[in-house]
């Protein structure tokens, strides 16, 4: 059994969770909180609940440690920390900071003989895997990513801040017709405009000004400025009643030409009804890995770009040529 | 620059040929034939042609040998043979007879210091990848493999030994109710029947019986008698206008749960203009993997299940960290 150890229990948290019961080779050893452990309850009976001032010995039992945190202030300064004492994995998705963040797993996990698995997840993660694999396959031809329908936790949290909001669920929507010339290899030039829409469900505070607030969503730079955005208000029964899941999906799609006449379209596309316990599966796939390749000896920092596919399986490569291939 | 050779001109060697074209750190070195090389015109200004007898002393110039021959006589002989000497790479497609070509092709090239990869393409290749990153993702879930719209040659050869024939073409369709099904997630059982159709376009000779033929189509073991087939007779230049392509596709679909509410749909998919130049572009693309996993010192024979992604772009990973991930 591959002993998982979660650090932090928020909705990532409480997916890898539920992705370990999935996995028969794997168990649940212990969750690591920064609250107080008592006031956790967890939903893996047997599994301990600790601080994660516990951690800091390296004593732990575990094989591989799921950094469950926050990619703009916790992954940065935990996923390096833990690397230097553990197995560790973390869902880093600051695109532009991947290199650096990279540098420093790589430097403590190389010096502790540990693995590192940073930035894995669906994006960045699978739908990384899609766009190498088909620009690999097809050099001439530009990937196109895609995402949702689904809850931007980011785009909701961004809203939640603004004076009179009480809740708010955002859905980025891909654009039908841009999403229609992609498949169909046209390989357009589309603005970011012309991508996605934006989709707010917002919960007013009572006698909120609400043409404010919604001038104020659409005009928030970098969220939601550059994009066209339609704002509803509801009730909080409707919103607990039809807007409590995080569903999430999107597609990496490529088009491209193997010779002047001959145009190949590769899509790969995900349609998930919850958003962290999909993240938590695909995270448990790679802790698996990350276990298999530092039992092998590998160590230092790497990305779903450097792992085999077969480390992510249970089962052996025999079984996998006979019946997978 | 990557020196490749192509053992075999036929559809699938002029696919890597046209494959090479758009990757820029390759070349093609020779072609070898069992025809009299005088007798080919190939497409690449500089490259040598050559008879398969030049490559017995073990001593071409080449980094790695693309196989392009058939699965069911010529590669379980050829790629052992020029394992032994060159890296080599093959589509092997027989699926029931894959471990015992992998243990072949392993034993001759551990023994050359070279590396192997067979199996290579897309289903076996790309799509076995997705079943298996699917299933290790969400185990409890199924996958579904669909192949078409697309040309099956198999198919066509076998309705062209038919007395009376003079050509056929003969599509694999998916039915549209399965794949529905699949992609709602429902878990459905399907029969052979209910997953695919088949429809072939016939040109008979002149005063041929077209309802023996037809029967003889529909009653065929293995090939149709599984299947709903439709039979169309065509003339022979309607056959020339509208079916000289070779286009293929699928979708490998796989549904599973990550809790008990929950569920999540995997979708991959090709929509191939042609299918042996994409084949020959997967090909090109592990043919770089295969030249630099042998510059590392790994040897054996592999599959696309053994092969990080990283291997298969012409970028770094610091550049794929920065830019792909």
């Amino acid at each position: 059994m591959i002993k998982i150890g979660i650090l932090g229990y928020g909705n990532l948290g409480k997916g890898v969770e539920a992705a370990i019961k999935k996995n028969s080779d794997m168990e649940l050893a212990a969750v690591y909180t920064r609250r107080d452990p008592k006031s956790l309850a967890i939903k893996t009976a047997g599994a301990a609940v600790k601080s994660t001032a516990d951690l800091d010995a390296g004593k732990e039992d575990i094989d591989v440690l799921v950094i469950c945190g926050g990619s703009a202030t916790d992954l940065p300064e935990m996923t390096p920390k833990y690397a230097a004492m553990y197995n560790v994995i973390d869902s880093f998705d600051t695109h532009a900071r991947i290199p650096e963040h990279f540098s420093n797993v790589d430097k403590a996990s190389k010096k502790a003989g540990k693995i590192g698995i940073i930035s894995c997840g669906w994006d960045p993660g699978m739908f990384s895997l899609n766009r190498v694999y088909a620009k690999s396959v097809l050099p001439d031809g530009a990937a196109y990513t895609f995402w949702g329908k689904g809850v931007s936790q980011g785009h909701s949290d961004a809203v939640r801040r603004i004076d009179g909001v009480k809740d708010c669920r955002q859905y980025t929507i891909p654009v039908p017709e841009a999403l229609e010339k992609v498949r169909n290899g046209e390989d357009p030039e589309l603005s970011t405009r012309e991508k996605h829409t934006r989709e707010c469900f917002v919960v007013a505070e009572d006698g909120a000004d609400l043409e404010k607030i919604e001038n104020e969503i659409k005009s928030m730079p970098n969220y939601f400025a550059d994009y066209d955005t339609t704002v509803n208000f509801i009730s909080e029964e409707e919103m607990k009643q039809n807007h409590s899941g995080l569903p999430h999906g999107g597609s990496v799609i490529h088009s491209g030409t193997s010779s002047d006449g001959n145009r190949h379209v590769i899509e790969y596309s995900l349609k998930l009804d919850s958003n962290p316990e999909f993240t938590g599966s695909v995270l448990i796939a790679y802790a698996r890995a990350a276990f298999r390749l530092n039992a092998e000896g590998v160590t230092g920092a790497k990305t779903v770009l450097d792992i085999a596919p077969a480390y992510l399986s249970q089962k052996s490569g025999e079984e996998l040529r006979a019946h997978s291939l």
